[in-house]
C-alpha cells in the first residue's frame, strides 16, 4: 500500500461561501464529477458506510475520496485498501470545511477522471452543516447507539442534508432507539429527506442506498 | 414536574475569554461552587451518565446541572426528573459554550447553595474543547460503540479533560473496540488522564467515578 498523502487545507480567504461553493459545483458539473459531502458524529461509522458504498459501486463509477480530519489518517489508509483514489485533509483544527477548502482538496485528488468524489467532512454535527463545500449533495449518518433524539437537538444538519442514513441496525436489539420516532423527527426538519436504515458491518439495507447514490451520480454526470 | 426553564446564552463580547473564565473560576472558589464541564460526542450518553451521578451524589452534595443545546429541552427535562436544580441553556446554533456564556447560564441556575455544578456542553468533540468556560475539571465521555481510534482523531480535548469516561461497556461484546487501545492512545495525548470505563446503563464502573468526583468536589470547597 502506498503512504497516504496528507494535504493541509487553509481556511477560506473569501467572504461569500456560498458564492464559492456554486462556482465550484457548476466546475464540477462542467468536468461531470459529482461531488457528495458525507457528515456525522465522531464514531457513526462513516468510513465503513462509504467502504462498502465504494466496493458496492467502484467497478461502475470512477471513485475519489477524500477524509477530513483534524488529525492522523487513519481513514485514508482504510479506504486507500480498497484500491481507489483517496486522499487526506487536515484542517489545522478547524471543525468543518468550506468550498475553498473543499477545493484545495479536489485540485490535489485530481478529479478529471472521476465521477463521483466523497468528501468525509469532520466527525461532528454542527459545524459542517452550516458551511457549503460545493457537493451536489449532501448526505449524514446517524447510528443506532447515538439514539433518537438527535434531530431534535442538532435540527440544521438534519435541514441541510438530502440523505440520512441509520446505521448500526444490528445492534438495534441492545438499545432503545426508535426508528419510527427518529424518522418523524427528521421528516419535520426536512420533509424531503430520503432516509436508508443499513447496516454497513452486515451489509444490511446498503443497496438501497447504493442504487439511489449511482442515479444521482449518473443524472448529475448525464451518462445514462 | 415543573416545566424546564429554558435560558438563550450569547457569545461572549469579551476579548480574552481565559481571563474571563479564571476570573469565573475564582469567584466559584469563593462561592465553594465546583463546576464540572462535561463534553462528549452526541449520543455518548451524558445525559445518562449524569443522572447516574446525580443518583449516587445527591445525598451528599447539593447539584445543579445546565444543559447546554443548540435546540431542544429534552436533556433538561430528563435531569429534572431526578429532582436537582436544572436549567436548559441554547446557544443560537453556537457549537460551544465560552466563559461568559456558561457564567450566564450560572447566574440564571443561581449558584450559592450548591456545591456542584456540572455544565452539559453541546454535542461536539471539537469546538467545546477550544474554550475554557471557567470550569474546576473537564471530563469527556467516549462510548464504545464510537470506537477506540478517537484519541487519535480528536487530539485537543483528550488533551484538555481530567477524566475520560468509556461509557457503554456493555455494549463490548457487539463492537470492535480495545481499551487497551484507547488508554494507551488517550495516555499519549494526556499522561495524566484519569480513565474510568463504565455503564451507565447497568452501572459497572460508575462507583470509582462517582467517588474520585466527590474527591475533588470536597477538596475545592474544603469541606473535608
Amino acid at each position: 500500500m502506498d503512504k497516504v498523502r496528507i494535504i493541509e487545507v487553509k481556511e477560506s480567504i473569501f467572504a461569500d461561501n456560498n458564492k464559492e461553493a456554486d462556482r465550484l459545483r457548476a466546475e464540477l458539473k462542467e468536468e461531470k464529477t459529482f461531488l457528495l459531502n458525507l457528515m456525522s458524529s465522531p464514531g457513526s461509522g462513516k468510513t465503513t458506510v462509504l467502504m462498502r458504498t465504494i466496493e458496492a459501486l467502484k467497478e461502475q463509477l470512477k471513485i475519489g475520496v477524500m477524509e477530513a480530519d483534524i488529525d492522523s489518517a487513519v481513514d485514508a489508509e482504510k479506504i486507500a485498501t480498497t484500491g481507489v483514489k483517496s486522499i487526506q485533509l487536515h484542517t489545522g483544527g478547524m471543525c468543518h470545511l468550506d468550498a475553498a477548502m473543499t477545493e484545495q482538496g479536489l485540485k490535489e485528488l485530481g478529479t478529471r477522471d472521476l465521477d463521483l468524489v466523497v468528501l468525509e467532512n469532520v466527525g461532528n454535527l454542527v459545524c459542517p452543516a452550516e458551511f457549503d463545500t460545493g457537493a451536489v449533495k449532501n448526505a449524514m449518518i446517524l447510528s443506532v447507539p447515538e439514539g433518537h433524539d438527535k434531530p431534535l437537538k442538532y435540527p440544521l444538519i438534519f435541514t441541510v442534508c438530502d440523505v440520512l442514513i441509520i446505521n448500526k441496525i444490528d445492534v438495534l436489539p441492545y438499545f432503545d432507539f426508535d426508528l419510527d420516532k427518529v424518522k418523524e423527527y427528521a421528516h419535520r426538519r426536512n420533509p424531503n429527506l430520503k432516509i436508508f436504515p443499513v447496516s454497513a458491518k452486515t451489509g444490511e439495507g446498503m443497496e438501497a442506498w447504493t442504487q439511489w447514490l449511482k442515479e444521482q451520480v449518473n443524472a448529475w454526470n448525464q451518462t445514462v
